[in-house]
């Protein structure tokens, strides 16, 4: 390789993750930017490859919620069938320059966040969060759930791109994090304080777009609303971050984690596009009431990417006020989760300073031979699904990234230098 | 007294306080609630009493630009002229059921916050936060400070009144501030969370405001560029609840802190209405370029209700962000500032836990005994006015109150129950 050693090959891809520069610029139907969405009956999941009849009930619940959004049917029963007779096409989002909450389901009509990195002059997407309770990515399908989706389709996404327009830069997305870094967001549960930033940024410009005043206002109220409406926009950062750091084809950096619900899959940058995959585990955590561990789904989802980028379970120390909605105690756990997480990182994000690590930065660049060598897996902050189809979020909690994905990784990568 | 100890009477008066009630209900010229500014030229102040010939620089600046605001005069000069020659009287904020920041000058047509406190039943008031930089309330009186005063009453306050009637209930600052709490701000020098907080509850109301659109992007522009919007919130949050709190008559409780440059002046619950005086100290703190310690005015303004109210500097811990930017060290800086204000209190307040607290409540009581006892005197956040009057703020620090305030205000109570 045309590095020296795996950390000098490590120290490019972590300069280029801090070196950074994500901007949300538009929201556009994700078929005007994903070209495979335009050809016949296709659909993006999360997590490493899958087939429909190894999905959980989760993410098969969002398949059948993508199919009655789409109008490919009519009734839940007519999409089960459909997808069962292999009538639809998966690919996985990350093999798109995309990424998906929860099941990740993205068909083509769904308005998508567009964040370009302009350091490296790639782009990434994710759909837009829907909310909490019966919502598409934790596997519901009601009449509820897929008005809603019309209703980004149909005004939320129009408005939020004129807008977008309006600014002529777009929103610098690494200032955001920043600032809301120091107000206890961590970007996976907690998104809080960004998406009050995000509703700052942008309702000067909303109010200033073309729209009936009822429309105005339910965009307003719907954004004021929506705790978590930055986490698709941070997760889009970190997979645009992330992509354009894996330019860098060596070294052992972990460059993508995500989960289908069966698998936990990684990349690494010196294997460019493989995954190494293990069996995932099953958050542990707190249930809303009338739930409990018995309905939790295994780990699902694409928003790993935020922990991957450092934030998530890996910054818990910014945000003590989530410690106690995942089950993770109180400020001392969060303390030693992320000096724990420290451990298996090669560096801190100068970019985003936490207060309450007495401003250190956050963690920057997991090295696979750190989780190997110190057994230490990373620690990802969730949401939990119920197992079963058209149920939705029953909780939140914590999981572990197993081992086994990055002992293959390292494996793959040791044979490839000619090592082993 | 009706109650058996000092202690018991404290705790009737901290009760009040952790189960006060108050809401911003609305804004209205501070003339409409404040019948004393209908007779005649009538200014309000921050602090204890004064008189035009003891004000430093920033309060003279203040009452300067207040004229001519109500278009008493035409110039500076004829502005000074009226002072010097008695014809306006003054009136402190604090004996009007008012709060006002550094300067604290308040006149008639100045619009104000209406804050309810359900729980007692009486209402407090306070001016609109200018933003930073050359501003009224820290002596500045240019064409651009009067033309943004000229703004708020003639469109941004009534804006937000019409906004206010529209959430019927009015916006309920107890939750504000316990979300806000957990996010990083003091309510004196950061209110950023809180802000951002208002501006998610109001922006949906204030879009259904009849108004052009110019002056809808004007005014969601200012709630979203003014990250201490908050302030004067809270400020008369703290009044009113604090002044619901002094109806018990007894006790030791300090009910208000606030200094008008010259004096810094406390009440304490026992003591009813009487000040008990000493004489200001000078923030320390950090300054922007081009100013030093020496451009320093003594410390000044009503906003130490915050402390009062256990926020502000009594609550560092909340905002370690703010430690910095206020020149008081690191996180655990921040903690220690803290933990040796319990020492001065009673308790801790439920409503407001404070996660880097390890989610303890914040301060609720300055107990003047402890404060006597230990020698501890209560740490202000505070912004700092330049001495001369035109020039606005040019720094920001901390302050203490001085420990001879508390000792003549527990000799006046020991004298008043006979007990010297």
């Amino acid at each position: 390789m045309k590095y020296n050693t795996i950390d000098e090959a490590n120290k490019a891809v972590i300069d280029k993750i801090s070196g950074s520069a994500p901007f949300l610029v538009d929201v556009v139907p994700a078929k005007d930017k994903i070209k495979e969405l335009n050809d016949g009956k296709v659909l993006l999941h999360a997590g490493p490859p899958i087939k429909w009849e190894e999905m959980t009930g989760p993410m098969q619940g969002s398949c059948i919620g993508a199919a009655l959004f789409e109008g490919w049917v009519e009734t839940e029963e007519e999409a089960v069938k459909m997808l069962e007779n292999g009538e639809v096409t998966f690919i996985p989002c990350h093999h798109v320059n995309a990424v998906g909450p929860m099941g990740g389901i993205t068909s083509a009509n769904m308005p998508v966040f567009v964040v370009e990195n302009r350091s490296e002059g790639n782009e990434a997407y994710c759909i837009m969060n829907e909310g909490i309770g019966k919502v598409l990515r934790f596997g519901a399908y009601s009449e509820e759930v897929i008005n809603r989706l019309k209703w980004q389709k149909n005004i939320l996404g129009p408005a939020l791109s004129k807008a977008l327009k309006l600014t002529e830069d777009g929103l610098n997305l690494n200032v955001m994090i920043a600032k809301a870094i120091t107000m206890g967001d961590e970007f996976h549960q907690r998104n809080i304080a960004a998406s009050l930033i995000f509703l700052k940024e942008i309702s000067p410009y909303i109010v200033q777009v073309d729209m009936k005043e009822n429309n105005l206002k339910d965009v307003i109220q719907f954004l004021a609303d929506t705790d978590q409406f930055f986490l698709n926009i941070a997760m889009a950062a970190g997979k645009a971050v992330l992509d354009g750091a894996r330019k860098i084809e060596e070294g052992t950096v972990v460059t993508a984690m995500c989960r289908n619900g069966k698998d936990f899959g990684i990349r690494i940058s010196g294997m460019g596009d493989e995954w190494f995959t293990a069996p995932v585990n099953t958050p542990q955590g707190l249930f809303f009431t009338g739930y409990s561990q018995d309905d939790a789904n295994p780990d699902i989802g694409d928003s790993a990417i935020t922990e991957t980028f450092g934030l998530g379970g890996m910054a818990m120390i910014a945000a003590p006020g989530v410690t106690r909605f995942v089950g993770a105690g109180g400020f001392n756990d969060a303390l030693s989760t992320s000096n724990e997480m420290m451990e298996i990182c090669i560096d801190q994000n100068s970019n985003f300073t936490i207060p309450t690590w007495d401003f250190q930065g956050a963690c920057l660049g997991i090295d696979a031979r750190k989780v190997v060598e110190t057994g230490i897996e990373p620690v990802i902050n969730t949401g939990i699904a119920h197992k079963h189809a058209g149920v939705g979020q029953v909780g939140a909690g914590t999981v572990r990234a197993p081992k086994e994905c990055f002992e293959k990784a390292l494996e793959a990568y040791a044979t490839k230098l000619g090592l082993i």
